[in-house]
């Protein structure tokens, strides 16, 4: 079981940076969003024309919230591009990007709130100090201070290996099988084309058009199992037969 | 040799998106912003008041080009939503994810043009069918159109492998330790629970669950070597007392 993510915004002070999250949260699959101290984010506002779909459900469903509620309640995964190894207390937070954060929590089962802070500032090291876990996203050292929205978005994205359960890429279709996989399978397509007797004049074209098919195709493992077992079948129908 | 990255954006009509795509870019290592048809971007603009930094260097040494010019000066990777396999004309776009992009450009040397389209429409089939590959972002099957900002964020996110010399987070310090120095850490850790003399019935749980813990936190080469100095120096303070 993997853990429920959601989003909270502490202190935003810019409505389109809301509506902003909204969305990357309708679009990575989180649904509930916790706002400590929130802009408005009703109908007319910035929020609203930024929220896309997220207009619908996410934003009306957004529960204003304390900050300490957020840490007494959820596992926490607080973000900052501040990389300093010491705050000034001499605590250190050490961040990992999120999708070390991500990986690691596959398979554990909690509740669980991305944190984000303020448009200039971010989250104050005492807030820092009360999160379970540090993310920073990795950027230009020269510039790694990312838009509030845009690394809302990015965060989100990296989690979607465990808030998404399909995406609208099937990812089994994009894992090609092996080069030998398809290498016998187009000697079983040879094999099965003379099996089965198939027109001598058309046989050498036939089987350098099926193999273009599929190598364009891309085809898995499972495609690849699957096609040899039609083959079989059907040669064992012929076996029959003939 | 890595490829030169530069962004398009075709028919932008929101300045503001232009402005967080600007930022997107010095936050991810890209200098050079193509632009077809733009709506203002000058001082004054929300594409100004977006673009962070950026604003000095990427929004003013923007180029204003054609659809012709980049096809015919870059490869091209046109970016959509768009995920039937085929368009009005039946012409199958394979789209690919940035990262496999991405991850297939790191050792080809060309210059390359991620390309963007509208904020409502996207690129059309007649633009994408004139560009060299197609990406998509992965995304909630339920609604994966993503706004223009932010995909192209994620876009500039994923390329960072190869725009990106250095981020601003020193890699050594999110690299869990070596698995031998995590079991000396653990073989410490039991020495250090006989030496203080836990309570026996409780002392092999203990020993495990210490383990899962450390485990699943993934401790860096520092990190163990605090915790060996918790230790070392508690056991000394155990030494004096006895």
């Amino acid at each position: 079981m993997a853990p429920t993510i959601s989003v909270a915004v502490v202190d935003a002070a810019t409505s389109g940076n809301v509506g902003t999250i909204a969305r990357a949260m309708k679009n990575f699959g989180v649904e509930q969003l916790l706002l400590v101290n929130p802009p408005p984010v009703g109908p007319g506002t910035e929020a609203h024309g930024f929220a896309g779909r997220a207009r619908h459900d996410i934003l009306p469903n957004a529960r204003e919230v304390t900050f300490e509620y957020i840490v007494s309640n959820y596992h926490t995964i607080g973000f900052t591009s501040e990389t300093n190894p010491t705050d000034t207390k001499g605590i250190r937070h050490p961040a990992k990007t999120p999708a070390q954060l991500a990986e690691a929590m596959e398979d554990v089962e909690s509740d669980t709130a991305l944190v984000f802070g303020r448009e200039r500032t971010g989250l104050r090291n005492e807030e820092l100090a009360q999160l379970d876990e540090i993310a920073t996203i990795p950027a230009s050292s020269a510039y790694p201070v990312l838009n509030l929205g845009q690394a809302a978005t990015i965060a989100l994205y990296e989690f979607r290996r465990i808030t998404l359960a399909e995406s609208q890429l099937p990812s089994d279709r994009l894992e090609r099988a092996e080069e030998a996989e398809i290498e016998a399978l187009y000697d079983h397509i040879d094999a099965f084309l003379d099996r089965i007797e198939y027109t001598p004049e058309r046989r050498g074209k036939a089987g350098v058009m099926l193999r273009r098919l599929l190598g364009r195709a891309h085809p898995t493992t499972r495609e690849v199992a699957t096609l040899h077992g039609i083959m079989r079948e059907t040669e064992q129908a012929v076996e029959k037969r003939g």
